[in-house]
């Protein structure tokens, strides 16, 4: 049977593959379709052969963290199991969103804007300690629970919203997504880094922004469709709240005519938040397991996908 | 007698000072120079009036941490007692650190940089996890030692230089400012925290960049005379080493034509690092106790700056 990839991996890893039986191919390999029997990523040309009459295919490995770009109601009806790479960007993600909190606390993005101006000196710089700040995490699953970690040691208060409102550690309070206009309000930084289902989409509209205080920032690691980005823009134009710094984006490539690239008071940053140096090995820490488990029983072990709720 | 203010500080400050039998003027008020017992900062104005015969002056009271812009022979001449506000930016300046250390590892600065051209990702970027990086401090003082604190739970190996290489917590290692070439060999990231002295004027020169690795990084948070700035420049143009951040240049303000505005690889900003919203509190904490104990005995009891060391 075939393990179909959609991007590269080290050889010793194909290995650990073929030693499990496997025969590992990419889309471009002459094969017969109707032995892939587990995809890592996902293609949309893919569909046709993978969901044809005949397709053996019973589980999709995605790259991402995000499966909101997967056919996963075709996933659903066909019993497919899909299983993804939630977990790997933890570490990353966490360095980026602390990254950018001191670029905004310090004046770090406000300088680099100036630097190209060749002026020294920044009027009416505020510079705050994040000791003295409360920053809701919007998302306390592996990414949120790791952030969240990084922040109670420099003194954070830290705020978490998921959608029961449960508790959870380190987090000093809890809210359920239901109460987010309310935690808004009190909170110095929000960061969303919730996956993109249809609870989430355009959950931070207008009526969001304007609960924000004016000296408030919000974050975006999770996904561009999270947030209506032309009430993002007059928000931020209107200085409703003061900094807005987002890695995604509703449409990716952003183009260049794009009116958020000219909002002030907005950092954008090209997707990068989940780059890591260590990205194979730890990837394949999720699926290896998961497919010696798979070989044996049919099920997995590992960061399994609800397809139900999208994540 | 009276204590002369280079800068206003809040009335509750004043009214101690007042409390403590001093009278508290500022250099536009009308007052008799011989009056003038005590100064907090100083100004090069200050010199006529207040090294003539009849000064009655005792003590300088730096409203900076670095007090090499002061006539310390002269005031060591005098028997004039200096001290300085050493330890009040420690926590701003190690943020300001961090934040820098997250831009580069991260990205964030190269990204900031390309919004400016709307233009989506970033080439060849290479994304590396503080716990894998070698820091070298150069300055184990209240800063260096603030700093240092931070970076070690994040994992970070920590070297510090100092004038003898005596060892010193948190520091995984220490070496003599003579190993500076040494171990800068060995150092992904050179932070300069010195104070400005004879000995660290143009410590940071030609040679010394000709000692860093391809990818390394070079921040400076003590003083732009430590500095060969034409070396610096011409090393991150041929890209001899890959980033530097400058918060400090020899002349300040900066000119809008200075060559280092338009040198790659190098940020600047505008000697921000020490900010903090709790300036007077902190300044305070220091200057108050002293000026009891100066009261009292004529002595001080925090901050006194040796004038044969220059800090």
């Amino acid at each position: 049977m075939h393990i179909l990839l959609a991007r590269s991996f080290k050889q010793t890893f194909l290995d650990e593959m073929n030693a499990l039986g496997y025969d590992v191919v990419v889309d471009t390999d002459s094969f017969d379709w109707h032995d892939v029997q587990v995809t890592i990523g996902w293609k949309k040309e893919w569909e046709a052969p993978l969901f044809s009459k005949d397709s053996q295919l019973k589980w999709v490995h995605s790259i991402s963290a995000g499966v909101d770009t997967l056919p996963l109601s075709e996933f659903a009806s066909r019993g497919i199991l899909v299983s993804n790479a939630s977990g790997i960007h933890s570490e990353s993600i966490s360095d980026h969103v602390v990254g950018v909190l001191y670029m905004y606390t310090r004046q770090l993005f406000a300088a680099t804007l100036q630097q190209e101006t060749h002026q020294w000196g920044l009027d009416d710089a505020v510079f705050k300690p994040l000791s003295e700040l409360t920053v809701t995490i919007v998302g306390t699953g592996n990414i949120g629970t790791t952030l969240a970690h990084r922040l109670v040691p420099l003194g954070v208060t830290v705020f978490g919203i998921n959608r029961s409102g449960h508790a959870k550690e380190p987090f000093h309070e809890t809210f359920s997504l239901d109460q987010l206009h309310e935690v808004g309000r009190k909170s110095d930084i929000v960061i969303n880094i919730l996956p993109l289902t249809r609870q989430t989409t355009r959950l931070y509209d207008q009526a969001f922004f304007a609960t924000l205080q004016k000296h408030a920032a919000f974050i975006n690691v999770g996904r561009g469709e999270s947030v209506d980005e032309q009430a993002l823009s007059e928000a931020l134009t209107t200085e409703q709240f003061a900094f807005a710094s987002i890695d995604v984006a509703t449409t990716e490539p952003l183009p260049p005519d794009h009116f958020l690239w000219s909002t002030k008071h907005l950092m954008i940053t090209p997707h990068i938040s989940g780059y890591t140096p260590h990205f194979e090995t730890k990837f394949m820490e999720i699926f290896l397991p998961n497919l010696r488990e798979f070989t044996a029983s049919r099920t997995l072990v590992r960061n399994q996908v609800d397809l139900e709720q999208g994540y």
